[in-house]
């Protein structure tokens, strides 16, 4: 990890508290702007954990971009059934997202020095780097079957955007699952982070709700080959054999979804799935080491796949146990299914019996989740794994596609005509 | 903040996990041996947010060093009444703690290529740095009653280490309150923190267990005046009028217990209050500009007293409204009572009713609570704070002195002595 250069802009308050003392200037952040996005999607790994990451773009960043550390993940539940009003939230939120990933306040200077109005910002980022925040949008299955007909979006829901089918071993709690838009707020600074889904809360009042939140507190996945792999909550290595960022090929065949795939307007876009996969830490911690790695079809220190040197060296499924989650997991036991990871390690206190409530909240990424998470879900049945996790939430998401520029906004390729 | 020197080690197995893998080299971590500490309490700010805190010393680290990004905390309850097997939990505790923070794993090798039996460590902070990891250990008033006279330490019980008393406008979840022993783990990297604790729970299966724990993912206040003041999740600046760690008065007088204050084994300890403060911060962001600046007695932007132009300008508290948080907390409303504060804002999720379940976990270091904490929560009784916020958790603990060297443990000065 290397720091911030010296040129990225802080956080600074354009909307001019005054009070008793020294207004803040009101500097535009020139170096945000100056790293407007050119039009790929690739930002390189050594940008730094302090740099702006572009928001406008063909893709919404936050998939194929540089992992952050830390994760703040809203779903949120629509009150509203009034499309222009909707739209409207859609736009706000285009509008703060775009600036809050610059590094810059919410708010133009609109309540500038009105004492009597509430501050158009929240303010606990002030002064903080925009630390690769970047925000990925998303339409819940939900959407369509609540809103559908009042939005006048209900042909235009994709047959890939069915509610996920039940799993072998699922315990699902529906206070963690589901939801009719997703925000997953992803930075290298976790306050920067929660400061971004709270804010997007705050605009939303009164027209959505959050459904459930979840922070992450380490990726256990990335993007980026060249640097060191994550490891999980199990001690292990995780995201060896992603998706690399740079891989565009392998990105257009399985992440992003095609012009042909339809719905056009999902084209450029991709569909994530989120599941909150509880780990019996305690259990785990009780098993033997062999028992371990014979679990993963890995070792623990290295992480190489069984009978290899090196982390990566191309697995051998056959020197693997049969229920091994690598070998069960792996594109040649599915078809060759291939998703993103994008997950992050979850401690949420204790559960009431003096055990950690800790876990992986797995994010995945995929052109189709039929082709891709439900494939390789359904052949995880019999994975040794299970006996240590057990999957508590769930949730499916149609992300569209990128923020075009200034006039551009959150699904705007869905609900751009009039209805 | 600036990154890790290049010396600074990784955390190495020094376990030796074999597996098929390439074993990981039982390097010794020469420069955090190089690191241990020399006699005085403050370490640079300028440290580095991946260098390792000296674990050893007169006091414990994780008080008046510099404030780390993150934290767990964890409460634990003890479930044996063997005094022989209670002193070897901390002597092992102790051990591990001094490996953790200085970057290494738990063990010395002991199951070195023992592939039947558990791993010695967790192993998710492989290859993380040191991280400033600090462990600071506490007893609560609970260990005494339960176990005063089965530990023989019931004459030992400190008059400062009653049950908090009720306060107004408390509404504490037992769930989330007391506790026989405390562990303070904050780090830089939250992936440290959570290792520590859970790797202490792991060693100390059987014997205690986690009655609660709370994650804190970004510091309220500091030790370190000359670094930029935190913000919290009311958007101000928190920590202004706080001790330093370079303060020796101030610490000797506020914050260390003396060897005078009896009894004995605390002297060179402190007092720890933690609480978890519930923010109201729907309600508070519709609150307007001008009334939050009243509440606090500050303005937003650069966090001036009211009426003066600089956050460091020493406040005149008779311009502030009666109730505003700053004038009612001043030691000069309150005979001088003086606390360091080291809290940190928390985001456990949606409170079921679609708020965010966020606030602050409030934790302050005192020489005496009863002159400290206490005193001043007394007065906050009319605080205009309080409309916005609820305390839901409480818990005080005692927490001895420093662990002087490699021989030395947690709370030898309690249970050195045979019973
Ligand atoms: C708590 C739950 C899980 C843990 C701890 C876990 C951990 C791991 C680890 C350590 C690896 C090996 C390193 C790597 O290539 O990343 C791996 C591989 C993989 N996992 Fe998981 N995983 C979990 C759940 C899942 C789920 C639910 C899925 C998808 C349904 C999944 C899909 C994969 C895939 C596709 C691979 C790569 C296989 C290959 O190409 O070799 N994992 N996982
Ligand atoms: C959510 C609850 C709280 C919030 C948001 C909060 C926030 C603040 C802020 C913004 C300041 C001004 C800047 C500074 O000097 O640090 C402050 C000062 C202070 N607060 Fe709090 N505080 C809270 C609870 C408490 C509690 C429970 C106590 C102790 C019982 C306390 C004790 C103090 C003290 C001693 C000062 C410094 C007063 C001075 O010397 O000027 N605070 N607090």
């Amino acid at each position: 990890m290397t720091e911030a250069p010296e040129t990225t802009p802080s956080r600074r308050a354009l909307i001019g508290w005054g009070g008793a003392g020294l207004a803040l200037g009101a500097v535009a952040a020139g170096g945000a702007v100056a790293m407007a996005r050119t039009g790929d999607d690739v930002v390189p790994a050594a940008a730094g954990t302090g740099a702006a990451i572009p928001f406008h773009g063909e893709r919404q960043a936050g998939i194929a971009t540089p992992v952050q550390d830390r994760l703040h993940f809203a779903a949120f539940d629509v009150k509203t059934d009034d499309r222009a009003e909707f739209v409207q939230l859609l736009k706000d939120w285009t509008a703060a997202a775009r600036r809050m990933t610059a590094g810059q306040s919410v708010g133009e200077g609109a309540y500038g020095g009105l004492a009597e109005a509430p501050p158009d910002d929240t303010g606990e980022a002030l002064g903080l780097k925009p630390s690769r925040l970047t925000l990925t949008f998303g339409f819940g299955p939900s959407l369509f079957e609540k809103y559908g007909e009042a939005f006048g979006i209900a042909d235009a829901r994709p047959e890939a955007l069915a509610e996920l089918p039940k799993f072998a071993g699922d315990n699902l709690d529906k206070n963690r699952s589901g939801g009719d838009l997703c925000v997953q707020a992803c930075a290298d600074d976790p306050q920067v982070a929660v400061h971004a889904i709270r804010n997007l809360a705050r605009i939303g009042m009164g027209k959505v709700v959050i459904r459930w939140s979840q922070l992450g507190f380490g990726k256990t996945s990335s993007t980026t080959p060249e640097e060191q792999t994550p490891r999980n909550l199990m001690g292990f290595k995780d995201g060896t054999r992603n998706i690399a960022g740079t891989e565009t090929d392998r990105l257009e065949k399985f992440v992003w979804v095609g012009e042909k795939d339809g719905p056009a307007w999902m084209a450029g876009g991709s569909y994530l799935v989120a599941r909150r996969i509880r780990m019996h830490i305690e259990t785990w911690d009780r098993t033997s080491l062999q028992e371990q790695e014979d679990i993963f079809g890995r070792d623990k220190g290295e992480g190489a796949p069984v009978g290899k040197a090196k982390e990566r060296d191309e697995p051998f499924l056959k020197a693997m146990l049969p229920d091994a989650h690598v070998r069960l997991a792996h594109p040649d036991s599915n078809d060759g299914a291939t998703i993103l990871r994008r997950g992050y390690s979850f401690t949420d206190g204790t559960d009431g019996l003096g055990r950690l409530d800790a876990g992986l909240f797995f994010l995945a990424y995929q052109r189709d989740p039929r082709t891709g998470f439900i494939r390789i879900q359904r052949n995880l049945a019999l994975d040794a794994l299970n006996e240590y996790i057990q999957h508590v939430g769930s949730a499916l998401f149609a992300v569209p596609p990128g923020v075009r520029d200034k006039d551009d906004w959150w699904g705007r390729t869905l609900f751009g005509k009039e209805a």
